[in-house]
């Protein structure tokens, strides 16, 4: 009986036409990254279950992949058996959790402020749909042991560099800060605790409205006075500037910092890209102390890339507290929309096939294949097929961009070569 | 509380300065096997369990990271529960389970003979030693749908050729033929079921010794007979040679496939490495079905890589057999051998650091450190110390190769770079 050869559910394959694609889209990020002064670090995609837990990764908390217990460790005699009695380890969820872990780790080999490219794979046991994979490519860039406005300015106009260099065009850098919202909140009349809940229904905004926010608040069985300031604060038009936030209760020192903020990089941005104010941005992960921000593209109704200021993360680990901003772009919904405009990258090296004969010796062959790699083409030997013009257009379906053939001079570039 | 701070047990962090030579490796790696005409995929990390443990993988089988099931399907009420009753699916131990299942699903997709690169992490539950992380990369190629010789030519020349390309001298290639060891211990009177557990201990004749070998034997109770006949034969000096092999069991044909093998591989080292039978390599995985091959660096006691035919996986899940072999370098070990080397390989752009104060305009100095992007640096923005001198050390220290002040022309370039 033949095995099931489907990925395991919410995964996928991916075929060389779409790795060409997607290769070239991480070294035009990664270049970007690079080139703007940012080093590239490598931790495990395994983490310990307990840190992932205490991670405060908002939703992710409830979709992370467990690894079971080896050996002695895993005790199935047990009575009344829990998930942590079978697992200690999990898959990683974002890139935030392990860099906080690896500063920490590493502190006395690294030096601040730390500018840091991530690109690596996590995971999420989330209900599969369009563009949510279960296993997934981040590319993070972070900046920490930098309490200064710099650091978001630097971070949002590196990403936006990379996009831009990938080709993206109309794409809009929302920005917000955790704690004007929260003081808003707060100062309608909400407790101190209930901060992250009554967060967590606005961020719904934007697919329930006003009212539907009101009436998830209402469910929740917050204090119908406070429900009700709030609603009034929202409905007013002037909420929707940073300068009148503080009206509303935002710190001035707060609204100030991000309004530089937003004023510097609208300047860096010259036209090329839009930077707004969102009031209602909040950003799902529990970890984010201060400024938020996203990227939206007419091309994607969620956003593409994503991010924050997480000042408390690696005091966690370190015993001290140490400043900390990162940006996120997700890069299979980057991916997905590249590839679905068909988007191609140039490569460096010509792809062709060396077409040979049984007959011929095959060590011959491949002294002519390096010949031709050295002319700087990328060979891939082929025996020649009984229809070789057949043979030709597979080839050329196949994104091959000529062929060559043993015992003859010089290479055949195909017609259709785009 | 401070959370701990270390990796996953077996796992570990790379630091930017390891990260630039792990890169430019890979880079070299992937440069190479693009040009010799392979193509890049990508498989998900993780793999349904079943799958894993039918792949006749040998020991990894017993490393396999299993992943917890979620949600319903996990039911912990029930009696005398098993690790298959936990777990649903599990990390991948290699890249040639993953690539058979591929190549199964996305089979109308593919064209053959089918030319593949994979570079990615793989998983492993074993007891950490040096060397032997528990999460670690390969970098494979394969061919499959190609059952001549000419398969296992190219993919031994194409790995020996990145080998040499990252700086390694001096390796030996070491090649045998399942086969040929399987009729010889056949011929010399085990039974054909046992071959796998002759291979096993046969295996560590490079350790044990002869003596070792014959006493694992006996430990194991094959038939005494069976066991002195095959010391005789492995006594003799004669059989260190494939065509005196045949004398002892081994089909002509087979002997006579691996030696045109040996004769034009070491015809294509050109004496740049070593090419050897080996009679008693057996590579531990259960699925080779022809030539095996390993390449040993008299820098490392271990094979640096490891490969062979595996002609029966694809048909586990196509129905239909398609032959198939691969050669898979084992990253963690070339790249601490490299790294132990203090080997540098150059960068495209020369990293600098361009100072600035608190007083600048960070918009300015973003700007300029573009224009001095544009002139071909990598540069990163870094607020200038009280005591620059001391800073600059420190720069290059972290690898920096010079320096910029804001507001000042030109670049310094540090006097010991290297």
């Amino acid at each position: 009986m033949t095995m099931n050869a489907n990925p395991v559910r919410g995964t996928r394959d991916f075929l060389p036409n779409e790795m060409r694609v997607r290769d070239a889209m991480q070294s035009i990020i990664l270049k970007t990254y690079l080139e703007s002064g940012f080093s590239k670090i490598h931790t495990p995609i395994m983490e310990d279950l307990e840190r992932l837990d205490k991670s405060d990764g908002g939703e992710n908390l409830n979709l992370i992949f467990k690894i079971l217990k080896r050996g002695q460790k895993l005790d199935l005699t047990k009575a009344e058996l829990t998930e942590n009695d079978l697992a200690d380890s999990g898959l990683r969820f974002d890139l935030t959790l392990p860099l906080s872990r690896y500063f920490a780790n590493n502190r006395n080999e690294l030096r601040l402020p730390f500018k840091v490219i991530q690109i690596g794979e996590v995971f999420r046991a989330e209900r599969p749909q369009k563009g949510r994979l279960r296993e997934f490519y981040q590319c993070d860039i972070d900046i920490i042991g930098d309490e200064t406005p710099q650091a978001e300015i630097e971070l949002i106009h590196t990403t936006a560099k990379a996009l831009l260099a990938l080709g993206f065009k109309d794409f809009t850098v929302r920005i917000n800060d955790r704690r004007i919202l929260s003081a808003v909140i707060e100062k309608a009349g909400f407790a101190a605790a209930d901060i992250p809940s009554v967060c967590i229904t606005f961020d719904k905004l934007d697919k329930v409205g006003l009212e539907g926010v009101e009436k998830e608040l209402k469910e929740k069985e917050f204090p119908a006075e406070a429900i009700a300031r709030f609603m009034e604060i929202l409905s007013k038009e002037d909420f929707s500037t940073i300068a009148q936030a503080v009206e509303y209760g935002a710190d001035p020192e707060v609204a100030d910092r991000l309004a530089k903020i937003m004023e510097l990089c609208k300047e860096l941005a010259g036209g090329q890209y839009n930077v707004e104010y969102d009031k209602s941005l909040v950003r799902g992960m529990g970890y984010y102390t201060g400024t938020i921000f996203e990227i939206v593209s007419p091309d994607f109704s969620g956003s593409i890339a994503g991010g924050g200021r997480y000042d408390k993360m690696v005091g966690r680990f370190l015993g001290e507290d140490v400043p900390a901003v990162g940006f996120s772009i997700g890069f299979e919904r980057i991916s997905e929309i590249l590839l679905g405009k068909g988007a191609e990258f140039a490569s460096s090296a010509l792809r062709i096939a060396l077409l040979y004969s049984a007959e011929d010796s095959f060590g011959e062959v491949i002294r002519r294949a390096e010949e031709l790699r050295k002319e700087g083409y990328s060979v891939s030997t082929v025996l020649k097929a009984k229809k070789v013009g057949k043979q030709l257009g597979a080839l050329e379906r196949d994104g091959f961009k000529g062929a060559a053939f043993f015992g003859e001079e010089g290479v055949k570039i195909f017609e259709n070569n785009n």
